[in-house]
C-alpha cells in the first residue's frame, strides 16, 4: 500500500455552502482547488439542491445544509455573490455553524460580498483585520477592526478576499495554510497559474 | 428607450458544450464572464443534462446536445479536463458543428486539453497557430501550422489557451475580440482581475 494512499478521514474537511445567487466562480473555483490539493470539500445547498448561481449557472449541490449531520469542519468557505451572500446570512443554521468555527479556532474564509453580508452583518468579525468586495469595503470599514486593501488576507483563522479575479489566489493560499506552500507550487503549475 | 437596450437577440449567440470530466473551471469561468459581458451563453450536455465534472462538481446544462435545434452560433467555446475533452472529440453532432464553425469564419475557442483533444486529432486545425495545456502541448505541435506558448492565441477565427489559470484572460479576450476593449476594461474591475 503506498504511504500517500490515506484514508479519506486523514484529509482536512471542508464545508462549501452555496445558495440561489452564490457566485458560481468563486464556488467553483474554491471546490476545485481544494478537491485537487485532496481535501474532502462537501458542498451544501441553503435551499435547493440544485442551485441557480448570479450568472444562471446551475450546480447540483452534494446535500443540502438541512440534511448534514453535525460534525467538525477544518475549513468553511463563503462564496460571495448577490443575493447568495445574503441568502447564506439568511440562515440560522449557517450562522451557528460560523460562529462555531471562530471561536474553536477553526478555519473561516470568505470572498467578495460574503465576509461583510455574512460574516461582518452578524457581528462575527468585529476583533479582525478583513477585505471582500471594492463595493462593500466602506460598510465592512466600519464594522471590523482595520479594513485591509491586500487581495487575500489571513488574521489568526480568518481569511477573506475580494472577488472571482482573486479566487485563484485565495483558494491557493488555504492550500498553503492547510497543506504546505509545496503542494501550492505544484498546483499553480498544473494548472497554468503564470 | 435607452439605445444600449438591446433586444436579446442583438447579443452574439455562444455555444459552450460540456460532457462528463470537463473542468469546470474552465466552463464556469467562460460561461460567466461571457454572460457579465451580455452575450447570450447556451450550455449544452454531450450526455446527460446533469454533467458530473472533472472534480465531481455538477453543472446542470440549459439542454443536451441533441435537443438543440440547427442555428448559427456567433462562438462555440470548449472547456478543457479529461476525459471531459475526450468525451467531446467523441460526438459526430459535435464535431459537425465545429468543422462548419470554422469554415465560415464564424469564432471557434478551446482551451486547456480541447484545443489538441478534439480540434487537432480531427484535422481541424492544422492551418492554424495555437496553444493547449503544457500536457498535451507537444502532440499538438505535430498537428498544428505553429504550437505558440502564449497564454491566449488568436489565429484567424480560432482563439486557445492553456489552462484554469488562463481562463479568465481568455474569456476576456473573447469579450473584447465580440464587443470591444472598453466592456473588458469594466468586467476586469467588477470581477477585481487586478
Amino acid at each position: 500500500m503506498k504511504t500517500d494512499n490515506k484514508a479519506p478521514g486523514s484529509e482536512p474537511k471542508i464545508l462549501v455552502p452555496i445558495a440561489q445567487g452564490s457566485e458560481e466562480m468563486e464556488a467553483v473555483i474554491a471546490i476545485d482547488v481544494l478537491r485537487r490539493a485532496g481535501m474532502d470539500v462537501c458542498v451544501a445547498a441553503v435551499g435547493e439542491l440544485n442551485t441557480r448561481c448570479s450568472r444562471d449557472v446551475v450546480i447540483q449541490a452534494d446535500i443540502t445544509l438541512s440534511e448534514l449531520a453535525a460534525q467538525d469542519w477544518d475549513l468553511i468557505l463563503l462564496p460571495g455573490g448577490m443575493p447568495g451572500a445574503k441568502h447564506l446570512s439568511e440562515s440560522e443554521h449557517l450562522l451557528e455553524l460560523l460562529e462555531a468555527q471562530l471561536k474553536q479556532g477553526r478555519w473561516l474564509a470568505a470572498i467578495c460580498a460574503a465576509p461583510e453580508v455574512v460574516l461582518a452583518r452578524a457581528g462575527l468579525i468585529a476583533d479582525k483585520v478583513a477585505t471582500c468586495h471594492p463595493g462593500f469595503q466602506q460598510q465592512l470599514a466600519t464594522q471590523v477592526a482595520e479594513l485591509s486593501l491586500d487581495r487575500v488576507v489571513v488574521d489568526g483563522n480568518l481569511v477573506t478576499s475580494q472577488g472571482p479575479g482573486t479566487a485563484f489566489e485565495f483558494a491557493l493560499t488555504l492550500v498553503e495554510l492547510l497543506k504546505g506552500p509545496a503542494l501550492r507550487l505544484e498546483l499553480e503549475k498544473a494548472m497554468v497559474i503564470r
